[in-house]
């Protein structure tokens, strides 16, 4: 059996305001998802934003990265900072 | 004035030859842009790759931070690992 696979994306933003939106915003999308292939954790200090991901399948790791990037390119687009 | 906008993404990959490869490709489209609104560091340290921005323009900002994530994108979708 292959050792899971691990990974970490952390966002610095401009100022705690606006990472406290994005994170908002990808909270909701990420609570509800009904069903994960991939651990997350999904956690904010200050201006930065972390998701900490552990899969055992890279497919699925793959897949799930990508939503967060979608969620989190669709939050900064819809900022006005 | 405004003082400058400035924020980092740090990815940190499963191991150092996906950070490699993914740093690579997208290292690749970092120098082939010929105008640049944003300042952009982008460096890989093992198995993480950071990009450090500064901008006076938040628009410039989003569009900027826009490409890199897609083109990170890309290249993750683009591994088998």
């Amino acid at each position: 059996m292959r050792d899971p696979i691990e990974g970490m994306i952390e966002i610095e933003f401009p100022d705690e305001e606006i990472a406290k939106i994005v994170y908002e915003s990808v909270r909701y999308e990420h609570e509800s998802v009904p069903y994960r292939r991939s651990r997350i954790e999904f956690t904010r200090e200050g201006r930065r934003i972390k998701l900490r991901f552990t899969a055992q399948d890279s497919s699925a790791l793959r897949g799930t990265l990508n939503s967060y990037l979608r969620w989190i390119k669709v939050a900064i687009d819809a900022m006005e900072f």
